[in-house]
């Protein structure tokens, strides 16, 4: 079987690891990519290391119309520009995760809120399945249209999941994330110029982020926990990888052991998840490049310490992508996922 | 004027800046060093780049008897080594900054329980003074005997002060670190080894730090606080640099501009210390290399978040230890640490 | 089919790489490993980012005796070490494939001089068939001893074949090398020392190099040169991949295009060398992670100036090896070696 | 005294070194500095480090004629831009260092054989002083004009000076720099956008450079050499620093103490050249943020390999620029330029 692929907006960093693992999995055809920078040009003359892998020619989003129908399109087009053409593929008929943040909302007035406009396309905001596969897979397999978690949300709820799961209730709840410059995106600019990043660690500007929503919605809307999560992100001079680090306050005194059976038995049957016990040093080097998220956790003056890290390329984007598609299309999941992590 | 100098444990990454502040010192002369790793070296052979500038050869601190008299000695040693040597300089009348934790705790209680063993000179901690000028100036000018504070303490610290001083109740408090590899120290380890330090964030163990005693002790120690601080440290792949984040529960609702005023009041007279308006990004960049500490927060679901960025190596260690030295010999207090950061 | 495989001195970076080539690898079967500092632990407690993938206990190359023949054995042994064990192996009838320097010299004079002692196993020396693929293929296919190419001399030789083929006549040819810190090693040292190292560029020492004897014999022993190369290396803050620049001084006047001509003739087959043009920019991001290398040059001033990038743990080494098992097994010589470069 | 300053193009890197090290100079008063960019802002608006220090605002050089008369402009204008505005302030009478490469060049047909076009001032071309101070001081001293080194031209003209000086016939001459990010601007693009540039060497195209007329147009116009030289550079993942290798072929055999001897004699009385033995590693660290620069060589196969070492912005830009406005203001020359390297 070969699953028939396109994908929009394919030449920024989430498009390329896109690529890059589809071109290693054994059940797919690239049928189109577009690219309005790069728009014209070969795919491995954005990426020249894909030099005799893909020659595929990038079209504009603007021919969408002209490519032909695919079994699934792939859109790591930005927020607020993905939903149209979603939509446009949805009326077609074609299956489809998105990458961007336009569909991850269920409650349309948050996304007022913080876009400051109506969502442009409501029907599909109630009609798409949040694609975090732990919890979430039986939504997954069916769904025509899936929206790919945030990869802060991702570190952030799958820290959090066991936790809810047990009812173990909380107080205040923070959560800091050390963010990679890849995350930022590929468009150059003066803060992510090399020399400015280099040697560099920077606050993200107080604003609220999108993905803070993202994770209250999650768990609000599930009954879990009533209470907002104090959200802040840095950026640390790394291309890849996100640590983030949950401080979850106990409202009851709990043991570590009774803790951590909670996350291990939660994450058994999980391959890309792995709770590692708190002797262990949590590092981003044991998931650089692979589709793993590594947990582990400690109490302290009665606080749940809780750092995940995980590859904001790949499991906190295209590889989740890609582990949805197997999903979907009823292939093992861990398929064209077998990257072990890189060292050095 | 000119003070004399003396230097223990003077090749490590602390030694080497204070060093190199030292030489641009107008009023100091640099008398003896030790290094035990690099005794019977030149010091510009232990760092080629001074060559020209300090041809001292080190002595090892077993020889410190004969050594002759200084003004004023400066330990960069290890902690529970420190103490030893520098009660020996105590009690041949010599002034002290020690860049160790050993004096830094008045309660040997917490000083046993963390170390393990009693303190090796409990007379010692009582006298000296803790090396804060912003919070202990007058203290310092007087004092025989400086604890130089430890780098994590003072972001936090500076963080907290103009809270604590109005009378700002909390709730929790977080403090999230994003430390420098230099940090660490500068003997080699596979950890910091760089293949595996580069592209990597990670946790620093889950164990008690030190300077959470450091900066609880503090608090409690001037009945400002009852609560205790959650406190965790991550590495950054930054050779420089410390980005701290307090997390401070607002028991009572305020507004951005009244703590703002807090803090601009409180450090109006400072050099050294600069409060940032929220919309700025906080950064490391604006500070390496030179002694300032630069603060900056914004108020986030009844938290405020409480940002600080120094050089550990300036500000964090050896600048504020040349800070101290020249309030102690009532020298104008930014004689020597003028420097401004680095660009790029 | 699967090849048994046996690896020695697993726990440095080449092994590391090595094994997580041979996870991926569709026909192998790890059957054991050894490691001198890791013995007794799993492979997975020593790369912790394999967990889940390969629990195999590293065994003490001590016990060497103990293990079970298989099909094929790896040496990541040091120089000097490896061939005592690869001997012992080849006396057993087992095919290896040594990624030291202990079998890459013909001429045991050459040996003797750098070394300063006699070769060990000075027959085995006449045995081992030199592995590079792309100048080599025919010995590889019946080796039983494959003695695996440095990776400076890969990127020089690669650079220089199709000018020898050629006939082009060289004056002076000097190779400057731009090399990554991994190249070092994995045991850590001051020098490499994160702190140390980000931020610098240093010169490796101007002793001679084992990899420049490497070459020449190459050369000369195919009598296709008489020229020695000057030859310099650098260390540069990147964990992988190298940049080699060699200057070759052309002793008649040829067109770019002529030359171009031969270049993308000799390598017309080649899966992993990619001719580039000059107008495109040689850089590590188009090879790093995969087993290509990249190459282009231009002229001027009368020289050839040609420039070859290579991952120096994959196509430098592991990959190469892989590449080389691929050809002794009479494998498709890409298996296992898909992966595209990493973007970032 | 003090001397009056202006600064045109004062936002780059280059501007922000300059400005960093006369905060630091006890005789310079800055009285106005120009930036495009950044127009209407206050300095330490655009490098907020500078805070408390530095509150002049930016004029754009439109407004060049309003400015006050002051006794030295330094410009840090771009190539091409510069000359238009060094010339109305050469006309008002007012001593110029020009940072560009647009007054380097004696030989005008040069000039326009690489620029393409004719030289807008040739007048002040020939009426402009080489800054370099080891090579011409006695010009500089007297000079109202002067056109301040390349840093890549720096690194090769100290290394070939006392081969020069001392009759050693050259064969070949190869020169292969290893360049920082920060030279080429701070101008952000995707090529050194921190996640592209990051892990990566990259080799600067093959297109002829400036800095390759400028040197040997030097040589060339002190009838030293008639060689041309082969110059290739490449970026590599740092802020600051360059380390350039030449590969200097010797006509006749020379020993290692001949030529050391020769290198020491050349720059005995120089504060800012240190001549390193073979046995050390050259290496960045021992000169950056300083205005050394370290030179050491060795034989190999008939050629001399000699490597140097600087800080591209200061004593391959804004540091050399202070030591030449020191010599010309008869000021100690190393006044302000006291700051040792940086460790770490």
């Amino acid at each position: 079987m070969s699953i028939n692929i396109g994908i929009l907006g394919s030449t920024g960093y989430t498009g390329c690891q896109l690529v890059s693992l589809l071109l290693n999995h054994n059940s797919v055809d690239i049928r189109w990519l577009t690219s309005e920078k790069f728009r014209g040009m070969k795919y491995s003359e954005v990426f020249p290391g894909f030099a005799g892998r893909i020659d595929t020619e990038c079209v504009s989003v603007s021919k969408l119309d002209e490519q032909e129908d695919v079994d699934l399109v792939f859109s790591c087009l930005p927020n607020l520009t993905s939903i149209h053409f979603v939509k446009k593929l949805y009326d077609r008929g074609i299956k489809i995760i998105d990458l961007s943040s336009d569909l991850r909302l269920k409650d349309l007035e948050l996304f007022k809120n913080y876009f400051n406009r109506e969502h442009p396309a409501p029907g599909l905001a109630g009609e798409s399945v949040y694609g975090m596969p732990e919890l979430n897979r039986a939504q997954i397999k069916t769904a025509r249209l899936v929206a790919n978690p945030g990869c802060f949300a991702t570190t952030v709820l799958l820290s959090l999941a066991p936790l809810l799961k047990n009812g173990i209730k909380a107080g205040s709840i923070v959560a800091d994330v050390k963010a990679p410059i890849s995350g930022a995106g590929r468009a150059p600019r003066l803060e992510y110029h090399f020399p400015e990043t280099n040697q560099n660690i920077t606050g993200d500007g107080f604003e609220m982020h999108i993905q803070k929503i993202e994770v209250e919605e999650f768990f609000h809307g599930n009954n879990k926990i009533k209470e907002n999560i104090v959200f802040r992100t840095h950026r640390v001079p790394v291309n890849r990888g996100i640590l983030t680090t949950v401080y979850y306050e106990l409202k009851e005194k709990r043991s570590y052991e009774e803790l951590l059976n909670y996350f291990e038995e939660f994450y058994r049957d999980e391959k890309f998840v792995r709770i590692r016990e708190k002797q262990e040093v949590i590092q981003l080097k044991n998931i650089l490049n692979s589709n793993y998220c590594d947990i582990c956790f400690d109490i302290q003056d009665g606080f749940l310490v809780i750092e995940s890290v995980l590859d904001n390329a790949v499991k906190g984007a295209s590889g989740q992508a890609v582990q949805n598609m197997n999903i979907m299309f009823d292939i093992k999941e861990d398929t064209g996922l077998g990257a072990v992590p890189v060292y050095p």
